[in-house]
């Protein structure tokens, strides 16, 4: 087996919550790897220097660096590609990318507004403050505001998930019969929200609810068994 | 070669527009496959009776009748499979059909509201009519109010396609280096607004706007030597 060092955002309790790294845990489990897990403060990126950026997840896989976790299941599967595929191939990496950034341009945004602030209640002080400033700026509100302004930003949420909703009702997974790596990706957004919020996301008769109870129970409950909200 | 007839949406002056009758033109021609092209006028679908529902495209392929491009393009693939693919393999099906719903659903409304009330100056006066009725149920606007509200309208169709535009900055289609289904999904959005429509979509310098260049360019032209707008 290789030697494989995954560098992840840590937050308050060491509670593991970065929606890109667990786009690369799973990718990992998908792959049959297994990883050493070593945290990374937002305000303290010294552990990931050598990387020469400064963001999570940064993978070391017998010395060769790579960070950003789209990097990470490339090279997963070019490195791994007698392992089962994460991508089927370079069409399907292709398209895998396209729903990558779906879901990480059209999706996370409307997920933002509804957990940020919540999210920031699990960050150490320092990390939180930092966030506060920088999100707010990004996002052009006062975080403070996005609690009491759920209800209307809900349903851009869910209207979102249209295509995916629609998708789930006639296939399990974005990968057809099994789940791929751009079910891995979207479900990282979901293993955020549920690591950091108590806010219900989706109904209980919401096709992405039953995928995401699929998803949960993977790799015998990889993203089940951290401590979460029941949601 | 076998039999084809394309059964499909016909306007004034037999402009064939229909986002979806184009998706199922391009897949023919990715395999390359000729058929017949008949015209269907939505006040008049008698000549689709035969099929069994009300709407188009349908395919006749050596007796077998195909309604509903995806199951078209489904049947094409399965049964000229020794042609060139359309998904890239069994992940890549699944994969096609969350960009296809992603188009129809999250992008295609958004352009809807642009260019729908120019779309029914191409059309004979009785589909106008009813096109006038159902889709200004359907949207719940009146269709008059619709060219007014362009000016809103169009950062919602353009950011819309946030995720298909960075896609576009690292690869040529959403196939990867060459076109496949999911780009003629899409595309048959753009064909019908080019089609009906004189409004300026998406500016020169948007990766979209280059795609589209390439995707009017395939097969020898076939999308771009139809009436169009030059825009």
């Amino acid at each position: 087996m290789p030697t494989l060092t995954l560098y992840e955002l840590s937050g308050r309790a060491d509670r593991r919550f970065s929606p890109f790294c667990w786009r690369t845990r799973l990718a990992l489990a998908h792959k049959g790897l297994r990883s050493q897990n070593m945290p990374v403060k937002y305000t303290d990126k010294s552990s990931i220097a050598f990387s020469g950026q400064e963001r999570v997840p940064v993978l070391v896989d017998d010395g060769v660096v790579v960070s950003d976790s789209w990097a990470i299941a490339c090279h997963l599967e070019d490195k791994y590609s007698e392992r089962p595929t994460l991508f089927g191939g370079s069409h399907g990496r292709s398209f895998t990318r396209f729903i990558d950034l779906w879901a990480t341009r059209s999706v996370f945004p409307n997920l933002v507004r509804l957990v940020l602030t919540d999210a920031l209640k699990h960050l150490d002080p320092g990390d939180a403050a930092y966030i506060r400033q920088s999100r707010s700026a990004q996002l052009g509100v006062e975080l403070d505001s996005l609690e009491g302004q759920r209800h209307l930003n809900i349903g851009s949420f869910r209207e979102s998930l249209t295509p995916f909703r629609s998708h789930l009702r006639h296939r399990a997974y974005l990968g057809g019969n099994e789940p791929a790596y751009a079910d891995y990706s979207v479900f990282g957004l979901f293993q955020w929200a549920r690591m950091v919020s108590p806010y219900r996301l989706i109904e209980a008769d919401d096709p992405v609810y039953t995928w995401r109870s699929n998803m949960l129970g993977l790799f015998d409950g990889l993203a089940a068994n951290v401590p979460s909200y029941d949601i």
